[in-house]
This record gives C-alpha cells, sequence and structure tokens, in this order.
C-alpha cells in the first residue's frame, strides 16, 4: 500500500512537472498571428532536447493501454513531435498536408481554422481500413483543423484511436467536439 | 588487419543497404507538382519505422567527428527528420520556415525554389553567435533553399557545420555550391 502512494505521487509530480516546464518554456506572442491573438511559440521547447525527450516520455506514458497502430500528425510542426512519437512506439507516421503537398492520389477535407480556412489532404494508402489512429499536432485551439483530420481518418475507414497535443487551449471548448470521437485526449499543457 | 577489414566490409555493406532500401521505399510521382517533373515521394519511408530509425543511425554514423550545436531543419519536411536527429544528438532544433510562419523577430532570406520563388526565415534568437549549425532538409535539389538557409545561419553569425539530406538529385549540382561552405554533405541516396 505504501509502495503504491509513493509511486502515485511521483507520477502525479512528473505529470505536473512536465506541464509546469513546458509552460516557463512556451513563449506567448501577443498580437501573431493578427492583432488580439496570443500565439504560444514551442520553439523554446525545440531548443530544450532534454525537453524535447520528456514530452515523448510522457505522450508515452499517457498513451499506455491504448492500441494505437498509425500515428498522423498535422502539418507542419505536428510533423516534429509527430514522427518522433511514431519512431518511439515503432508504428508508422502518416503526414496530413494542406492541398497540393501531397504527391500520391489523396482523400480531402475542408477545415476552419482559427485564422481562415483551408483543405487538408491524407494519402489514400496511408491507412489500412480498421487502423486505430492517433492524430498529434503541437496546439489544440479551435478543433478545427483536428477535425477535419478526423473525417480523413475516417474516411479511409480509419478508427481514430486518440488525440495528443503538446497544447491545448482549453477556453476555446475543442475537447467537447473531438470527445464524442475518443475519449483518449492528451495535452501535456493546458491553458484554462 | 584481419579485424579492421571484416569491419569496413560491414561498414560499407550498411552503407549500400540504406541506400538501396530507401530507393526501394521512395516512390517516384510523375508530373508533380508540375508536368516534366518526377517528384521523390518520401511517404513510404516515414511509415516504416525500422527504416526511419535507420536513417537516423546513418545520419549520427556518417556525422562522426564533426561538430555540431544546432540542427536547422527546412519546413516542412525538414521537420521529420531534423527534430528526431536533433533529439538523438541531444541538441538544439531550430526550424527555418517560409516567410510570416514564425512568430518572434525573425531575420530573412529570398530563395529560389525548383518550382518558383520564397522568402525564409530564421528567430533571431535560433543561434548563438559561433554555434556550429547543421543544415536539414529531405532532399537536395537545386539548393536554392538550402542556400537561403545558409545565409540566414551566416546572418546570425552561426557556423555552418554541414549539410544532412535523405536524398539528394546529384544530376542537378547542388552539391559544388554547397561545397564552398562546407565539405561536410552528407545525402543517404543519391541520383545520379
Amino acid at each position: 500500500m505504501k509502495k503504491l502512494s509513493v509511486k502515485l505521487r511521483h507520477t502525479l509530480h512528473f505529470d505536473f512537472m512536465i506541464s509546469k516546464e513546458l509552460d516557463f518554456a512556451i513563449r506567448d506572442i501577443a498580437d501573431f498571428p493578427k492583432p488580439g491573438i496570443i500565439f504560444k511559440d514551442i520553439t523554446p521547447i525545440l531548443k530544450d532536447a532534454k525537453l524535447c525527450t520528456a514530452v515523448i516520455d510522457e505522450f508515452v506514458k499517457q498513451l499506455e493501454g491504448i492500441e494505437i497502430d498509425v500515428v498522423a500528425g498535422i502539418e507542419s510542426r505536428g510533423f516534429l513531435f509527430g514522427l518522433m512519437l511514431a519512431n518511439r512506439l515503432q508504428i508508422p507516421f502518416v503526414p496530413i498536408r494542406k492541398k497540393g503537398k501531397l504527391p500520391f492520389t489523396t482523400v480531402e477535407e475542408p477545415c476552419e481554422l482559427e485564422y481562415g480556412s483551408a483543405i487538408l489532404e491524407l494519402h489514400e494508402d496511408a491507412i489500412i481500413p480498421g487502423q486505430r489512429v492517433l492524430i498529434h499536432d503541437d496546439l489544440l485551439a479551435t478543433g478545427g483543423t483536428v477535425s477535419a483530420a478526423t473525417r480523413l481518418v475516417q474516411k479511409l475507414d480509419g478508427v481514430v484511436a486518440g488525440y495528443a497535443f503538446v497544447i491545448s487551449l482549453d477556453f476555446l471548448n475543442a475537447n467537447d467536439k473531438l470527445k464524442q470521437v475518443s475519449q483518449n485526449i492528451i495535452s501535456l499543457v493546458s491553458y484554462k
């Protein structure tokens, strides 16, 4: 009993630490990309190799028990930790990109972005029907991009096994929308 | 003497194998993004976790003896192996992006692309003067992007320690230009 309690405290401590460390590293940029927006700049995280390792460690820990066959990362910042995570799990990585960037035959979905709209694409051979896909991006904002990514995975008869973000802006309430697809929503640092 | 010869043969064998494996995985897409171009699609590499690990292993092996402080990866596909390589070396990763994407104060450089032109940016705090920077992209074509990346690093008084590409299109002769900056040019699969 004592052992368990120590272990739990250690786990909680670590979760708290990574969240705090990430929050400390992330740089707020006012009025980017447009007036009134405070942009979360992750480049200081990328400069800290130990923190990058901790991000992957924490993703892996929180994904324990969730069956995943593929990591799908959303262009461009979702490529960063996306491939690293897939590699750690030793599973395929598939890129979701803006229209016109993927060279092979694709499926496409329109999406509402925080600052505009776009069309996202996924190679039609990216996912085998039935494969369980983890959708990854660096940041969850309004969820427009992630919802389009969800539809792309489903179009190829993949199953969305969960979502993993470094950051989530919880005050934009995208979580509720995603929970209808999967309860497995991981974000390492949340802003309320 | 016998031991050395076995080791050398093993090394050559491995170099040859990774090059061959990559060539086998890479998918040629005709007339993308425009008529007459044969595009090298790396997405099948990304789907093969063991091959991705081998890419990083081989980069690390070929970089042995070269002092590097920072990996700079060029948007978007340079983000994929770029962060993974920096993480394996446990050194900072800095993203080079198209104009308007990086949120903090930047330096910028125009560049000639294979299919048009653009402006690339780098955060002004990405590199400490004197730091030795490895520039990474997935593919070396005409070298326009990589030359702009070189100028960005030099603008911040960084030293270009070398270049690492998964693929190089040697028939476009970008190597000669890059050799004037650094002799350390690594590409895992070359097309003559």
